[in-house]
């Protein structure tokens, strides 16, 4: 409790009028309980009589009331509208602030509660009892985990585990010392583009891309560059005649089209090499990839020492903990940890220690297998539903992606795609533009639908819906539309 | 499990080769349990009985071990020696990388257990009940919190405790609206200095100082002035001729000396605004000061539309768990809320809800209680043994800080100060230099003795061991000590 004496007249009066105060400034909130006088009585060094006699003065006064047994309250009373300071508008601080201002719009605006199906891209499928294990995970950690200074890097337990589950998932060897556990993977993605780009460094990334990897470098300052990628991925052929100093690709993990050919794979590593490039490499829910169409990672390569891989819990597991991490290559890892350890020391250590354990004990992999074979099962009633409900108007992508599904709009304008979305809003639908995903306009409008989150009775029903909102959708006149649906759009700076 | 069949032959033998290159690759490790027949032949699409026949033939070969009823093993042998890459070094791949590289000897290299007293500045109180509290926090929150997304400026109930934690605490009034939860203070920190910050632009901070405030600044590339304070803080008269776009300040946490006085708290706020300066007020650990001595913060002055108030949690309880906050001016708040979700989205939500729950609650304010009132007794105990054990040789900063007391060495020199902690080392006593907490080599050498993390009774003997050290130091050649002690300063860029 914090109170300042004003040394005038007796101590209980002074004692008084500072507790007054308190309650005036809204620092003691109505029906707040007031400190047991003992304790008051030691914080101030005062005696507990002079404590006593100040709380008789204000129950006397309707201050506060006395509850038999269990102390003293404020008095309840109608609280005084909370003073809400508006935000005056200023210029932005510095030329980061003004980048990320144009991207203050996509800060989420919390959960939607409005709509009964909600396509959105990156929502994880949720196994509610998952929660309850995880708490137990978390407890047991916290009971035997010493409380030391944590590593920068990450917790070795933990980083053992990645490798671990790297091998098996993935197909990719790698030792503790190469990762380095981030708060999820757009911890990685920001802290690169401190560690590699100056501002003004022109940074490559294909298109679209998952859009955190666009911020990141976007706010950083990097000369951003997005080149549309064909059905083999990335071609080199492609790449900016002054050579980039990032490259940033998903080659196992493309929102459209297979994966990156193996060719192209070895050329982009060649690229690299010769022209002394990074290659930020987003591994992200690779995992849930059918085994048939899996592709190995480009960090998996002979000659892949440029390649920054990059990979997440987030979907895997929890998008809530926030738990990511990247594999390094041998000359950068010290960099990085260090921009981790600048940025926030390291990442919660309880945590660390919980994954951790859930790993080893089989029991991130038990949870895994069951969810791949939940999205698969999900994918396939997206795909025939959309067969069988969109069928001309839509051209599904054929991607191997376990999470959501792209499909270009065939013989529709942005226009019409707006209206779409909008309309589909109204009944409870939400669908998700492509456009976010991408720094130049999309040259036909698309729609990214992710379906991980909703169980296969509401995929089913969410394919009739969308049926018949593609049947009664009446685009409204174009420049209305353009500017709702604008604001979702990445503006390259 | 990542397996590539060749398609040569077959199938059982292309599986077999395929285990058998995951084995010999170290994607599956020795002893690892290989997965059951029935999933593997789910996930690659093929029948039970090719996986029978693959690890049968494996088994044959002596590559892996059947345990009843357990499943199949990789066979135990001796693990290749771990291949690890040796880092070569580069030349930093950018400003910020070159910045940073000058901080990279101060990575915690994990804890030290060869000391049995170790006075580290900034290590917190250890309460071991607070870990199996803390774990049921965790697993309640877990099992009770919806998971979805996640407000990048943190969750709503926990900005809410931190108002009134703030309020009866630290006589702070502000609403949640106001509030950023971070990654502890330095995610604080790291964000100031991009949102608030161009390379080269100028910002001072008072000095000695945590230096955690020093790096963000620094590997960010501010220019950083440092101005020493005297007994009433920092004097707006040594400002720098051109006004800094930040001054960083700690008014009631002060390393030496009383707070600041409320003149100097006058004159600050009113050049903050007469210059369109931005204050960085750090009050952390400003919870353990005693009573006595408390200092409202500066946040709370009239007039102090301009300071950003950074506090956390990692000293008040549980250094690991990582969560601080901002107590953002209106203006600004939008512009750090982005920053921070283009860092790494939001913190970890079951960590949040703990903590809200754990303060509301009240069990967080019956921990700081408690906290506070062994801090009392553990600091008693280092005055006492400082003046019967040390008496001449150091001179006692009288200051309330409640976790650390600075002692600066009398007629001692630098070279005196490194010897004494490398001799107290080798007796099992950490002592720490104020040196990494100044931007400026100090005119006098100094201690920062943090006492919070020992016993009364350890603190007793530390300081004993610390009066015989002191004795029993004998200097070592100059030039050799300066490179040891040296190597833990802060250097400015």
């Amino acid at each position: 409790m914090f109170l300042e004496l004003d040394g005038k007249g007796p101590q209980y009066a002074q004692l008084a009028r500072a507790l007054q105060a308190a309650i005036r400034e809204g620092r003691l909130a109505r029906g707040a309980r007031l400190p047991p006088t003992r304790l008051l009585a030691r914080d101030l060094a005062v005696s507990r009589t002079t404590v006593l006699a100040a709380y008789e003065q204000l129950r006397a006064e309707g201050h506060i009331e006395g509850r038999v047994g269990s102390g003293s309250y404020v008095a309840a009373a109608p609280a005084a509208a909370q003073q809400e300071t508006p935000a005056t508008e200023i210029d932005p601080p510095s030329r980061y602030a003004r980048r990320s201002r144009r991207l203050q719009h996509l800060l989420p605006a919390g959960p939607r509660h409005d709509m009964r199906y909600n396509l959105q891209y990156a929502h994880p499928l949720i196994n509610p009892s998952l929660n309850e294990i995880w708490g137990r995970e978390l407890a047991h950690a916290a009971a035997h985990n010493a409380l030391e200074d944590v590593d920068p890097q990450g917790l070795p337990a933990l980083r053992q585990q990645i490798c671990e589950h790297l091998a098996r998932w993935r197909g990719l060897v790698v030792g503790p010392q190469d990762v380095l556990v981030t708060h999820g993977a757009q911890q990685a993605f920001s802290l690169a583009a401190r560690v590699l780009l100056d501002e003004g460094d022109v940074a490559v990334m294909d298109e679209p891309h998952h859009f955190g990897v666009h911020h990141a470098l976007a706010t950083h300052g990097a000369d951003l560059r997005a080149i549309p990628v064909d059905a083999g991925g990335l071609r080199c052929d492609d790449l900016p005649a002054t050579p980039p100093r990032l490259i940033c690709v998903a080659p196992s993990h493309p929102f459209h089209g297979a994966a990156m050919a193996p060719a192209r794979r070895e050329a982009l590593l060649r690229y690299a090499d010769d022209h002394q490039c990074w290659i930020l490499e987003d591994d992200v829910d690779a995992e849930f990839r059918s085994g048939t169409h899996s592709s190995p990672p480009l960090r998996a390569a002979a000659g892949a020492g440029r390649v920054i891989h990059v990979g997440s819990f987030s979907r895997t597991l929890l998008p809530c903990a926030r738990v990511g991490y990247a594999v390094l290559p041998a000359a950068l890892r010290r960099d990085f940890a260090t921009a981790k350890y600048l940025d926030d020391f390291a990442c919660p250590a309880i945590q660390q220690a919980a994954l951790a354990h859930f790993m080893e004990s089989g029991g991130f992999e038990r949870h895994l297998r069951l969810a791949r074979k939940e999205l698969q099962a999900r994918r396939a009633v997206v795909l025939e539903g959309l067969r069988r409900h969109t069928g001309r108007q839509l051209e599904v992508v054929d991607s191997s992606a376990g999470m959501y599904v792209l499909a270009w709009l065939r013989g529709h304008d942005q226009a019409f795609c707006e209206a779409l979305i909008a309309y589909a809003r109204s009944r409870g639908l939400g669908l998700h533009p492509v456009a976010p995903h991408c720094a130049h306009p999309p040259a036909r409008p698309g729609l990214l639908l992710g379906f991980a989150s909703l169980s296969c009775a509401a995929l089913r029903e969410a394919m009739q819906l969308l049926g018949q909102c593609l049947e009664e959708t009446r685009p409204a006149p174009p420049a209305l539309a353009r500017a709702w649906c604008g604001a979702a759009r990445f503006a390259v700076s």
